[in-house]
């Protein structure tokens, strides 16, 4: 992993940055992604967190946008795709993006408490692992912690 | 985790059975899942694995049950829901029983090249795994063993 490199993708993380921040305006937990094509650069599929606007438990905004990407491709393989997200992915959204075969994943906070990339399973890591992205850490990490702070924080 | 214990619920492994040779015939990998309101003994939802179908690298067939149920329920949390499913699940369908509060897992068979609860990341053994739901795998194991075999030798 690459810790805190400033990619000319930051771009990209700032509108994930956007997508989270709009998930807190409808109450889900503030997490946006970004997917990008690698070649064309284009933005293949944006989203929040929709956990509690679509109750669905499995509606992380990773999971959605490799979803939509997927059904936009007619192709359950995305691998000339790159992946920007405000937070460390969980164990399930990991193992969605090795599924997919995701290029890069860029994302911003570290999660102790709920990461599966460097964090609990360490999801790319295990040896029955058949698809390691690249993985850029710390992304915008400052702006991402503290948009999860604050949401934390106006619920306590 | 019990191993192969002939349960009661065996009727509902059945029916897993059932959906997964429904997602041969349609070009999936045979994999079905079951989810029963452990009170009322009544299924839930059904499916069998639809990622060709449906061109989504997420849609194992436990994960449409549990979105299914959620949206149903209007409740991103299943406390009361046991899963019956023809394979151990993948990391990412073990985390996402756990998101859902899963009380119990019945699965068939095991697997070791892709399975995410009794091999790779073991992911109910994490201390970053906020619920671990009982575990009972090897229930109707052969069956499913045979099943996924048939369709893999026939595609060699």
């Amino acid at each position: 992993m690459v810790y805190g490199q400033d990619k000319p993708g930051s771009a990209y993380m700032r509108l994930a940055l956007e997508a989270a921040r709009r998930a807190a305006a409808a109450g889900d937990v503030p997490v946006g992604a970004v997917l990008v094509d690698a070649t064309t650069e284009n933005i293949v599929a944006a989203a929040g967190n929709r956990v509690e606007q679509d109750m669905d438990p499995t509606a992380h905004a990773e999971m959605i946008v490799i979803r939509e990407a997927a059904t936009l491709r007619k192709d359950v393989r995305l691998p000339n795709c790159d992946l920007y997200v405000t937070l460390e992915p969980c164990p399930m959204c990991a193992t969605a993006i090795s599924f997919a075969r995701i290029r890069r994943v860029y994302f911003g906070a570290f999660d102790p408490k709920g990461g599966g990339v460097e964090n609990g399973p360490r999801i790319f890591d295990q040896s029955t692992c058949h698809h390691r992205p690249d993985v850029y850490g710390g992304i915008g990490e400052s702006d991402a912690a503290a948009l999860l702070k604050e949401f934390f924080a106006a619920r306590r």
